[in-house]
């Protein structure tokens, strides 16, 4: 049974929601990194994403003047680090010496890789798009990198405030059928 | 420690990915649904999300052409539909009579609401770009409705071979510190 509701409510009920870091260099060679929680796959063939990235955040002004950056999966150990990353700009903090986030070169792009995350897919610039208030980015995938911990599992977004965390399959409870 | 490895193996480790159901109405009246797992809020103000939806698919030709749909979060206890409505075509198979889904009328667009599901957003059609492969269809959000049961969660892409089910946040061990 659906009753209407305010669209901020009901957006409410989307948790937990996946989250990535993106790093990006600047021309100088620091580092930056931010959290973005609005990513999805946005091509097979070749492989891209598309990221919402506000057009205030040092990342876009990073990523529009480089063409090139990494979207990474935190594992659920970096929730703090993520967390950091997300609710403070590069443009007054070297987010990289106040996390202590390990990072490592990429193959392709000058952008860092995060050395604990669970992968990492360096990109270079496809696209920008602004159907509504937030530029939509769109990276396509030049190289790939995967954590040699396998068992290595992505963070998440559990519920409002930035509550971040991993996540488990829901087991059925015994005896196989779901209440209702 | 990371190792450069192909973009495909990296997206391996991408799971849990959310996933939700997009409903189109035909002029003819008959309803349409299908499972779209690359999607993203892409806007707060007006509230869009986009969507990649491949452009062989009826839901897309549906888009096309009344330039409205309905997206919905599936519940947890929506896997079979969900997998059943992901996995067959429109344009052979009437997915609603298939499925048994429920639905029931919007506030501001034709296509249906789905009765069962954690929320619905009535989505009008406001940009198409294709930057890849695959067309990513932006809609804003012009109604949303949540169900009236509050504690009913949203179903997620488990792994690959469409594996879908619910998630829990992971609980960190007794005694706190979690081991590396």
């Amino acid at each position: 049974m659906q009753k209407r509701t305010e669209t901020k409510e009901a957006l409410g009920r989307k948790y937990p929601e996946s989250v990535v870091l993106v790093t990006t260099r600047a021309p100088d060679g620091r580092p930056n990194v931010m959290a973005v929680g609005w990513v999805s796959l946005a091509s097979e063939t070749p492989a891209m994403f598309v990221l919402g990235i506000d057009d205030s955040a040092r990342t876009y002004a990073l990523i529009r003047k480089t063409r090139e950056f990494v979207v990474a999966f935190p594992s659920e150990r970096m929730a703090k680090e993520t967390l950091f990353a997300g609710t403070h700009s590069g443009r007054d903090t070297n987010k990289f010496a106040a996390t202590g986030l390990a990072m490592s070169a990429g193959a392709k792009v000058r952008a860092p890789l995060l050395s604990d995350a669970v992968a990492n897919f360096e990109c270079r610039l496809a696209a920008v798009t602004k159907p509504g208030d937030c530029p939509l980015v769109v990276g396509k995938v030049v190289a790939a990198h995967v954590h040699a911990a396998r068992s290595l599992k992505r963070l998440y977004t559990l519920g409002k405030g930035y509550r971040l965390g991993g996540v488990r399959p829901a087991v059925k409870p015994a005896g196989g059928k779901r209440r209702r």
